[in-house]
């Protein structure tokens, strides 16, 4: 039962053009791709950017109880932009084929998990006669993960699905933006445009005649007084809203202090299966998450799931297989507004589907809140593992708690992310506190 | 239980730029905009372009039996592109809007029938209060008309549904093209491009390695013998293919010496229902339709029924109501393929809705055959009407025979379009035949 693990952790629909990554961003999402190893069992094939490290291998099937000696990576050569992430014209290369057919012993593999089902891997999976072994791969070679991706098509499915969303629409042309943006503003509405591809909120930005908005999901506030300066800003951020033309932009209004909670599904031919529920932290854009969600109410909690079932069976009828997470706002007023689904393993999946269920087996995992946050900054990789070990918080598979380092991007930029596992919230704030010291970012 | 009827027989998503219309398309679309007053019963607003000419209100209101003096026609004033379409800034006219409400008694119209659900038109339903009065209001206030009359959305949308296509992808760049191209050449075939938002087949081309292809469904076939000629190509037509990079193109297999038949619905909240079944006739594009279709078996109307209903209810499902042809090609070998999913008032819509059932009643519809098509020239529609009561080809109610001049063009190109309508296909030809004389084109 051979499983096809494909890091493509970066890719156009996800992050807009990959060419215009900076290389640090580049490498990251080669860093960030090494977390497939998480999902792999004995056996399988991993298909990554780079070779993993041989520690950070050892500690994550360690965790696992995988067999590392039982695993197969296959790195293709380097394509257009270097050897970071798997951009399209490495996965045809043929020479990569050939070592990847031979490592599935000539055999196509039983499944295919890949981060992003887009033509590039649709077009692995029929190079490798492995159609079948890939969900929804009728879909996906249709260029449908395009479609239940973008930000724009979203409004219509949550709109069709009768979920609520923010008021807004979507525009193709600047006059449209400036008319609805005004429209927003004279309601006394603050306003967040967002790139129809992009993720973790960097594709957005947040619009107010006024100044004094703390920004949540987007990097910045713009405050844009008066229609001179809106016109002005259309005109000069156009090409970067619309990604030179080619996408729409979402125009809807902006609901400072809300949080942002989401629910996680795998949809299969037949269904729609939770996975999971969490809240993502926004500083402002997302930078960890804690799951299951610890701020929310029944009713919102119920208000989440009704929304978020309601679009993964519109997904699922649209043809849409695998991993969905349905991201929403919960507003200060109380109501539940989505904002956008995300088609493809999410920043999360790992913790939903590994930590929760493997690494903390299931009869305990119910019982735990794990506290996921990005950028410790230590010097390598096993430096934290031993100041991990010397704080003595490091994952103890007695007690199921303690801090997982989920991810290792030193190479990038210093860091690593790290899972606090523990039987509440405030224990796994102050573990991800201690590591941190004193100085650390943020609130936590 | 007034409806209020909107001529908006052009709009971007279906023709493209509407700045790049000649002025003969741009009249020829208003004329066409006319046709909407068949819909038309006691009591209906109607938004149109400009004023129906007397004797074409009272010619249609005479089949259809409605009170021309109870129908209310509202012009708005000229917009950025003349009198001929009802472009998006006229239907924001202040005082435009004052004499609709106006003209609706100051309240809501009961429904709203439009040709296309754009922006522009939601815009419309909520200046006037209408939201609930447009079918699908939700979906198509988010833009998600664009998304269900895209010609690459729909090849994952059929794809999901498992509704057979023709092998084929959809691409963004003109590498993905010339490989796509490629593969399909190498098989020995022959390949159709699409764009993304277009109709009629003008949106299309067919590309061959080799000359005597016959096209069907497109203007012309493009002979592109080699790889560099395919390079070539791309990148010369790319602007063209993707109307300036905004949009994706399809490119799949063409397949010669095919029918073109579809199956229309109106989908609403519960269910879609079926309208009707017919054949387009392509000489090489769109000039008319037989209505029920006649060359069909009675498997291939099952399987044209079949993918149609799973299209139409994944339609439903996504949130869209209305009307929807789902199209196909009956190919030689037997498969029906389909095509596309037109999300609008079709060209037929007319002949399904008002002909069949309201002209000819329901009673006697279901033995008659329609064959309309369009490019009858004449002098001008009095004169046409002269001519078929020359020639003994009226329309007669008695025997609900006869042949209906459709839509008047002839201050466009010089034409009008007709119905014939008869118990069988070969009557109806016959005075198709006989009215355009023995020099007329085409092949009835």
């Amino acid at each position: 039962m051979t499983t096809l693990i494909i890091g493509n952790s970066r890719t156009a629909e996800m992050v807009g053009d990959l060419a215009a990554l900076t290389p640090a961003q580049r490498r990251g999402g080669g860093w960030i791709a090494q977390r497939m190893l998480w999902f792999a069992r004995d056996g399988d094939v991993l298909v990554l950017p780079f070779a993993p490290p041989p520690e950070y291998l050892s500690y994550v099937t360690g965790l696992t109880g995988t067999d590392p000696a039982s695993l197969t990576v296959v790195v293709p050569p380097p394509g257009s932009l270097g050897p970071d992430i798997l951009t399209p014209d490495r996965l045809t290369d043929p020479g990569f084929l050939a070592r990847l057919r031979d490592a599935l012993g000539d055999r196509p593999p039983h499944g295919i998990l890949a981060v992003y089902k887009d033509l590039p891997v649709t077009g692995l999976a029929r190079a490798l006669a492995a159609e079948a072994a890939l969900p929804g791969y009728a879909f996906s070679a249709q260029a449908g993960d395009a479609l239940v991706n973008s930000k724009a098509g979203f409004r219509a499915l949550a709109a069709g699905a009768g979920v609520p969303i923010a008021p807004g629409t979507v525009v193709t042309r600047p006059e449209q933006a400036l008319e609805t943006i005004t429209d927003l503003f004279d309601q006394g509405h603050s306003v967040m445009v967002k790139l129809e591809f992009n993720g973790g909120g960097f594709g957005n930005e947040i619009l107010s005649r006024t100044g004094g908005i703390t920004p949540a999901g987007a990097p910045r506030v713009v405050v844009l007084p008066d229609r001179p300066a809106l016109r002005a800003y259309l005109e000069q951020r156009w090409e970067w809203l619309t990604a030179g033309h080619a996408h729409r932009l979402v125009v809807e209004r902006f609901f400072p202090d809300s949080t942002t909670v989401y629910a996680e599904y795998l949809i299969t031919d037949d269904s729609a299966h939770l996975i999971g529920v969490g809240e993502l932290l926004m500083e402002p854009v997302a930078v960890g998450a804690v799951l299951p969600a610890q701020t929310i109410d029944a009713r919102t909690r119920a208000d989440l799931l009704d929304g978020a079932a309601r679009l993964a069976e519109s997904l699922r009828v649209l043809g849409y297989r695998g991993v969905v997470s349905a991201d929403a706002i919960h507003t200060p007023d109380g109501p539940v507004l989505f904002t956008e689904t995300n088609c493809r393993l999410t920043g999360s999946t790992h913790v939903h589907l590994v930590l929760h269920g493997r690494v903390v087996d299931a009869a305990h995992a119910a019982d735990r809140v794990f506290l996921e946050r990005d950028g410790w900054a230590v010097p390598s990789f096993t430096a934290a593992l031993e100041r991990l070990a010397a704080a003595g918080l490091g994952y103890d598979p007695a007690s199921r708690t303690g801090v997982v380092v989920t991810s290792n991007e030193v190479d990038a930029d210093g860091t690593v992310a790290c899972c606090a596992i523990a039987t509440d919230l405030a224990t796994a704030e102050r573990m991800q506190r201690r590591l941190r010291g004193p100085d650390a970012d943020g609130p936590t």
